[in-house]
């Protein structure tokens, strides 16, 4: 496909631009070796991981109200806590590890990826992270965005079509100006249904070195990439 | 005061943060050369101003339906046309002269100052430009914001109270921990309503060397600074 008419690159965050789980067990295992206690974090983080997934889905169905992923991420936290038996947590230390996800590592090509995406495109988060969060994260890890939108914005989540077309919206562009870039098909499923282009990334590792990549099939997106330097390359620049 | 708890400020942006006067008048010149037609341009871009200011503070009083800025800026200039009876203009030329306001310079301290006050607190433009407009008018000017937030957000315009509640709940704030900065009393004062700190900034020359500039009374706000490297002095950076 020709790249040409698109004038916008939104960016799927968790997973695609940060390796969320290395930073959840890395920020974990400091905390419990401070307060004493044991944990099998690379679970923990799994399981922190699934609640957002299970709830962000429940929400884009319309099973469920709309809150943001800061409080999913507390009430999960609050609850795995309890399952784990860890009460010598106070209250702003639970408060400052719930915030662990607006301090999410970039993968190591990110930050390069995006500076030589920015010279030739508009790059602007589209995540179901909270505007906060994104804000802090980019601040934190030096992610150099055009613009930060949210599925906040829209008062759903991805895959649901309004975040993708609110968007555009903000955007000023048609959604065929526009190419989605993520780690997960349903995301980039979810883009091109409302006409957005689209570009598959690799990240064998989100899930751990023992867990279950997500397989993106050739043929279905207009790139695949292993990497956001990879996707620059293809892109020619 | 003290602003050791401000964690966020937000700028409004024509006038505070670019020069939207200069810019205008220069593109306008510019154009009518190209074309061969004569105006006054200072006056057309006065013009044009102002009927800006008219629709988004009726807009913000609830005597008009909603639109984005880009909108009011076309029907505007189609109007100025009219009057001006310039019919050389091709709409692909109209278009692209309307996106004018996507292209204004920065005073000259703009970016520095931004950088400086960057390094310790988030910046975020608030401005009653859509989102589209500032995306690309940071992005042509180099302004390093760390998120772009704007009136669109909240479907109604500064001064009314909606914006700036808006804005501190996406930025996860308080409103007491995030100051405005703008080169306008009507702006600030309708963020301070809602409990915003407030730092005004002098921009004699937004209306020309001959033109009235605000008067920033003494004592109505936080900070009055000359420029914005000058407030990021005397926040002590």
């Amino acid at each position: 496909m020709t790249h040409t008419t698109v004038k916008a690159l939104t960016f799927d965050v968790f997973g695609t631009v940060v390796d969320w789980r290395s930073t959840v067990i890395t920020e974990g295992e400091r905390l419990s070796a401070d307060k004493g206690f044991e944990v099998d974090w690379p679970a923990f983080a799994d399981a922190w991981r699934q609640a957002y997934i299970d709830q962000t889905r429940a929400i884009a169905r319309g099973d469920q109200d709309w809150i943001i992923v800061d409080e999913m991420h507390r009430k999960a936290l609050d609850q795995l806590l309890e399952e784990h038996r860890i009460d010598s947590l106070t209250k702003p230390e639970k408060e400052d590890f719930n915030r662990v996800w607006h301090r999410l590592d970039p993968w190591p090509d990110s930050v390069d990826g995006l500076v030589l995406l920015k010279e030739r495109k508009i790059i602007a988060a589209l995540s179901n992270g909270n505007m906060a969060l994104l804000t802090n994260m980019a601040k934190n890890a030096g992610l150099p965005w055009d613009c930060i939108l949210s599925a906040e914005l829209a008062g759903t989540y991805k895959p649901d079509p309004r975040v993708y077309l609110k968007a555009a919206e903000l955007l000023g562009l048609d959604p065929s100006e526009v190419m989605m870039v993520a780690a997960h098909a349903h995301d980039l499923r979810g883009a091109k249904a409302v006409g957005f282009r689209t570009a598959a990334i690799s990240r064998p590792l989100e899930f751990g070195p023992g867990g279950q990549a997500e397989h993106l099939p050739d043929g279905e997106f207009d790139f695949v990439a292993t990497d956001l330097v990879d996707l620059a390359k293809q892109l020619g620049y």
